[in-house]
């Protein structure tokens, strides 16, 4: 070792280090958790203590547009930023992120992809904060956090019910809280009396309630607040790009049942190229319903630049 | 429904939300995913495309002291604000967090252990990256983003072996790295030059490198670059809660094998308690010798109000 | 306890005995293992050791007809017994058994259903041996035994292409050990020789050597040996059960995507009945063509007594 | 393809079996289901539908010591033909068997270890039924079967817990039905008038009822009734294989916490072939107490030579 003076300790330190070899074993306890191929993955993130969280930062009761559109603006960068991303939905402090079936990312190893969709998710909404939030800067005890789960569909219509569960979700919770927070703000109701007043009613009760108290028909409150909002990948405008997309459609065609054949690198690499040129999209729309689906054929072909016949 | 008038559209959209029971066997898809009882749960992070990241912003090589400081002041957050965890381990652009073995967080499920450790260290991380990178705001296109795994141990022993795993990594790394940069920066040499003389030199060959060109003693580097970071929680410094937690490990004895006995909910509440006031430290230390270990038992036993026999 | 009298040591079991509360908690670490809804479950089971085992007990080569028979009574079992099974494929000392993706058996738990399968399998593979084999029985020390696994398809492609997989794979074997035991047993050469001569053939060359060399056509060499077993659920022939099945089958008619509805518990145990009358045939015929498949609708339906419109 | 002729659909089946590459790609969507490694690996089996099938063949209540012993029988043979079982325990129809946790049989794979090891034991189950039964023969449609479960066990207090969980199990079933059916069998009550009586009775009623009515102490009942089978590994009796048994142990000497260090190929090869000359005995002991295992140190070791201080 040369002129190299050890003391005792590095020395028994380095001696450690010979033996590096012998803790190589820990990694044997790694298991490993790929996804089956061939489903759809969606993973679904939550905001962590949300209530307590908007209370600390005054958002608006039922909704606070800002903060929608904050998670909106997060989610926007997910999608742009990870591949393989058909559709993603979001409502109150949660959104869904779905994977086409055919992807590949990260082997389908379901912690690498919840922990870099969550991790990505929240360096954007806190990077955003100050732009929708000027006037209330975050406080580092009270910092924004999520967390996600991932979950395979094996069909499409599993996917779709999934989709329509969330929408579901969302319009019966925006009804009750729409009705519950006008029998508040506007009819100084106490929380408890609207609570108890809510219990066991039914849509067309709240609806009325909202009508004949509060001159609110329901029909027109913003379609964000009562459809949630769905991102999606807009077909590219240019010819050229249109022209290209048609010819990798047609190479890729799927089976029947939409089986994924295997891309060439080529054929991937192109395609990958049309994804970041697709124009990603908010939308405030019903996704229940056959028509979404049936005039936006690529999301599940994952062909973004295929156009369809009408839209 | 009252005078409440519905466009078609809408009362469709309400006809397919009265299904909305047909909907929610989706959940049924969502797996668990429930770590075994009994064993230490590290989870550990990694940054995403780091290199990259560094290089944007300039870091400096081999070590950035302000970009490990950043990292260990992001922990900080991690270990304070979730329970049960009882060392962390950082180096580089990773950190590995241990959960004890009694731990029952999230019902130990791994993708929200995960998950939400991810996306705390990356809220911290980007909330006081201003703190640390003054003169370099973050970029939207360019911000940090983590992932994330969790791996269970059986054992002590198999717990001890993964910590030494990272600091034998952690120094046989930084070895390297401080060889590698010295022969670029000081020696004027080509990446390629100092890589080819580097391939197949065993540590004293790096050492002798070290001192016979540059004069530099390994031994006497930064011990934050050569032993990485380790977080503690010592035992409170106040006598009365020092007290109150020896009382505490009393009750809360473990039985032969260190098997956790089910605390009652008090006991839980006081041993949190505990451990909101003990001091969370940093430092730079041999985590391989035993001596570590037999000189904090409260690591293992998680009682972090148990003093040693001395220190 | 009245006049019984209890020796120290009983007395101490006894006391034990009166914690067994506190062992329950083993129970927790059992691990859910539930497979996904909505996937084609397949279970392939292996003989164990089946050279040797074939070995001892004569087998003869390159096919034993009493072995594959044996193997198709079992499976024959194995279809009889367990609910929801739609097809089952048997070549050489493996079988394949595919649930129906709606099949709800044993919760789906796939060490239940494995370990289920393998147990009835090989409970009368060794009950029948003596019917097949009626000159050498079964030795103590050379039981026939298996192992099996799970394996989840999302789909009827992925689905069909297992099937096809298993059969190309037979097809591939067969040809090989047709030729290599001719040149063996017919052709007076060596393995060694015989091996290194078919090294690097395709399939022409091994039907060329078939055919020159022992004027064998291996078109017409028997069906079982070529396409390996199938067995099937043939619908009922009784034309009040075929009706009985259709009516079942309007009633419980799938989506477009032939997603299965939860069927009434009337409906099932209707079904059930339906099933036990099936009648289970094996068939040695082609499963990769689309054919097969069209002709038998009730196998991918679960609806064994919906008839196809012609066969 | 030289004189040979296909028929246009051999010629087809072959055209297809070109693709067999195509097919392969299935293979992706088996999972890996290794469990951790060094945790202590129990199978669990039980029979299927043993309450009918054990009237169907007459079984003795409450306890048949032929089907015990054919149970037992069965387990024996497990227990030799399977490497790293350390220890079995049965109870009426189920059978516990301990994989050492240093165990790498089939690679931890889950499926495979609890597929393997309930057919074995079905196998032998069936095979030696007419040695315990020879005037009840099997009949095909109530054929025993079994199914199984791996479970994994952490630490030593967690097996022996689980160890003292079936033998407390085992106590309080067997005190319940032996009370059950001698009330029944000569106290003439119906089930109902017997199950209704026992009803929230403890362990000292039963006692009393048993000494009271039917002269009946407990105590004196049939050890294998009491407490279960327990199967274990006797050191080899021969001074020379001792010897090399002891030589093995200090060579593989285990680390302060029993971790067990990667054995050469040579010692592994050893010490296989000592568990082979170890005797294989069932016993009806009391595992739950510390005496238990301090007399038998080889079970936990994995190292069936090593002689206790004094047994």
């Amino acid at each position: 070792m040369g002129g190299v003076l050890f003391s005792d300790k590095a020395f028994l330190f380095l001696l450690n280090i010979d033996g590096f070899d012998r803790y190589e074993y820990v990694k044997n306890f790694e298991q490993p958790d790929n996804l089956i191929p061939n489903t759809w993955i969606v993973v679904r993130i939550d905001g962590r203590g949300f209530h307590k969280f908007s209370d600390k930062y005054g958002f608006e009761k039922p909704n606070d547009a800002r903060a929608l559109d904050l998670m909106n603006a997060a989610a926007m960068e997910v999608v742009r930023g990870l591949p393989d991303l058909i559709i993603a939905y979001g409502v109150s402090d949660e959104y869904s992120f779905v994977f086409h079936r055919s992807s590949q990312l990260f082997e389908r190893r379901s912690s690498k992809l919840v922990s870099t969709l969550v991790s990505t998710f929240t360096a954007h909404y806190i990077y955003k904060w100050s732009t929708f939030f000027p006037s209330r800067p975050l406080e580092p005890g009270f910092l924004p956090t999520f967390d996600g789960r991932a979950v395979q569909y094996p069909s499409v219509r599993n996917l779709r019910d999934y989709m329509s569960w969330r929408q579901a979700d969302c319009h019966i919770n925006n009804l009750y809280n729409t009705t519950f927070w006008n029998m508040i703000q506007r009819g100084g109701m106490s929380n408890t009396d609207a609570e108890r007043e809510l219990q066991g009613t039914v849509s067309s009760d709240k609806n009325e309630i909202l009508f004949s108290r509060f001159g609110i028909n329901y029909n027109n409150e913003p379609e964000m607040y009562k459809k949630g909002s769905v991102y999606e990948l807009l077909p590219p405008k240019d010819t050229k790009d249109q022209t290209a997309a048609e010819e990798q459609t047609q190479e890729a065609e799927t089976g029947a049942e939409g089986e994924t054949k295997e891309l060439s690198n080529t054929q991937a690499a192109k395609l990958r190229k049309l994804q970041k040129k697709a124009n990603v999209v908010v939308k405030y729309v019903d996704v229940i319903r056959d028509e979404f689906w049936d005039r936006r054929p690529w999301i599940l072909s994952n062909q973004p630049g295929k156009l369809p016949s009408e839209s």
